[in-house]
């Protein structure tokens, strides 16, 4: 074996990142004799993780398995506070009991990737409870332009969108907890890129050295499109059942596949397997990763019994859901998709004859567009479609 | 007597007022069965009150002759916040102890117009003191875009020069004061229009009938050109002697005058009468106001003993002080103001034949530009110059 330079470690801890600025900083770091204090912000409105938010933990287990301490910092306060998203203008305010059970089930979730014992858990209301002057103090850090060249905020500045003054302090709040926890690295996706800046010259105004800002590629959803999200229901929860996991990540994309296996397997993507092979020891490696290995060869095998017992293809022709519609009518649904007539749809349906993934339907003439989407509805023992709702662009 | 209307006293009150926003607000306030509560809010940065500050104070007084009160605030929290002006980026930050001098020696200066029976005090850190949530609560009611368009911020938001995030929280806690003392009416320069305005949208926001935003022009200073202001040395403080009031009102150009009625006098300017006669008999009437009738008549003789007694003519031809200058060499100053040799005038200045303002001089060759600005030099007994600062554009 030969031995591991720092800039060996540079190289790995960075070979899947976005950026890692400024250029030479992690490098410059790494060489201090002490384990890094690697940061995490995490926002308490949306507890549960899925696939999208592992791709940052597990470049946080990274440094946790070379000796640093990872410092998740549960932000109690600032959800008090504002959108730190910038997609709503404000988010509802949160209750601190909502908070607490939300930071609980986030960190049961968080450890199936982080290294308990190298974890040192903070809640941001221990230090932004802060005096007015205080707060003062840091208000007078960056300017107004600075804040408005953030992208979000450039981009509804721009298009004459309300910004309030409160969500203007959000960065600064933000900031300041790389200040508390004296931060040496932030980790976050790329659209925290701004944030993670803007902290260093916080940091830097309170007389301490400046963090690392490491900015990770963002994971598109089970769409293949939009960011993975909760609410663009597009996601793979790790706290799914293993069936779950398989089967929603056989429905991803082909053309996915890459940047899948760039931020969430230890293995390079291989361009000359079959696209339904990769998906396949994808979506094994994820139900094994989160149940472990026998819950993951389970679930591979029910996914097989529904979809090759029941002669289900594995690639399944698509067709839409009619747009902004939230309960779906089935018997029009049925007629429009695989071309016959209503009546011949509703008496299928009446008699035993639809599956929807795989399961005998007969609830009735009406279902949730949310549950029929991205489901396999199966009519007879041959016909297939997988039902999607069209992208909107939300 | 004919009944006095609401519609009467609304045209006495807006009668040489700027703006009384929104239109026919006022009115209605008046109509009401109770005093009004007409804010001012005094920045305790800037103690001494001038004739500038008078006229709100005047407008102020009309008020109380009418049975209404007057609140004064004194900024001391906002003190410590940040410069109101706009014209520098950041003030230094007061002390507590500075504040309550400032306050009082303003206070005492302010009851010189204001009637202290129908005047209440108050300090906004009584309730800008406030927890962080109500800060939040605060920033959420006005828009970046909206602040942007405060005059002030938007020209330096164009000219890229730095707007620190506290600097707009300013404007906010001006308005929330609005919503802690409930005012009716706030009064302010044509500077503070917008301000004035916001508060409104922030009562507004907490559920309080929103006040009517009154604002006056902005007095000129006794150069004629620029807002009176300490800073610019262009001022006269109402607790000066009589006698400086009434020479440095002499000196306010002639074309000055109907502006100085306006927002001075309880009578209109006649332009039939002479320049100089009109300007006697404002200086006559502001040594008066704040030093009493017979300090006035003192004030006046002796201004007549400087000038008719001793020759001094009431119209003196200017000659500019050298721009950029701190101190004066006098023996050039005066060669080339009076077409004489830098050894005569040397001469003259060591043997007792020059007098500024009246009094021999013997002070030595060198003056500093600040005490020469506005003075008369005298040369023997028929020669007069009144040197001036040629004005630069700060």
């Amino acid at each position: 074996m030969t031995e591991t330079t720092v800039s060996d470690v540079t190289a790995y801890l960075t070979r899947n990142v976005e950026d890692a600025l400024p250029h030479g900083a992690l490098e410059r770091k790494l060489t201090l004799d002490r384990p890094l204090r690697v940061k995490l912000g995490i926002d308490p409105t949306a507890p549960d993780i899925h696939l999208g938010h592992t791709v940052v933990l597990r470049k946080l287990r990274e440094f946790q398995d070379l000796g640093h301490t990872v410092v998740l910092i549960i932000g109690d306060y600032t959800a008090r506070v504002g959108d730190p998203s910038g997609r709503s203008a404000l988010r509802p305010q949160l209750d601190p009991a909502e908070i607490d059970a939300h930071a609980k089930t986030y960190m049961d979730q968080a450890f199936k990737v982080l290294d308990r014992d190298r974890t040192e858990v903070r809640h941001n209301g221990e230090w932004l409870d802060m005096q007015m002057e205080d707060l003062f103090r840091l208000a007078r850090i960056p300017t107004v332009a600075q804040l408005l060249e953030r992208d979000d905020f450039a981009k509804r500045y721009a298009a004459g969108e309300p910004i309030s003054i409160l969500e203007l302090l959000y960065p600064l709040m933000q900031g300041y907890d790389s200040v508390a926890v004296r931060s040496d690295v932030e980790l976050g996706g790329t659209d925290q890129k701004f944030n993670l800046l803007l902290a260093r010259d916080i940091q830097q105004a309170y007389g301490i050295e400046p963090q690392v800002a490491m900015t990770l590629e963002i994971l598109p959803g089970t769409d293949g499109e939009r960011k993975m999200s909760k609410s663009y229901g597009n996601y793979v929860g790790v706290d799914e059942p293993a069936e779950e996991i398989f089967g929603k990540v056989m429905r991803v994309p082909d053309d996915a596949m890459p940047v899948y296996y760039r931020l969430l397997m230890d293995e390079d993507f291989d361009p000359s397997r079959a696209p339904v092979e990769s998906k396949r020891r994808l979506a094994r490696t994820l139900a094994a990763r989160y149940h472990g290995d026998d819950a993951g060869a389970a679930a591979e095998e029910h996914f097989d019994r529904l979809h090759v017992q029941r002669a289900m293809p594995d690639e399944i022709e698509e067709a839409p859901l009619p747009a902004g519609l939230d309960q779906v009518h089935l018997p029009a649904l049925l007629a429009g998709a695989f071309g016959i007539s209503r009546s011949e749809a509703r008496r299928l349906l009446t008699g035993g004859g639809v599956r929807i993934d795989g399961e005998p339907f007969s609830d009735g003439l009406d279902l949730p567009a949310d549950r029929l989407d991205g489901s396999v509805v199966q009519l007879g023992k041959r016909r297939f479609k997988r039902f999607r709702r069209a992208a909107d662009n939300g």
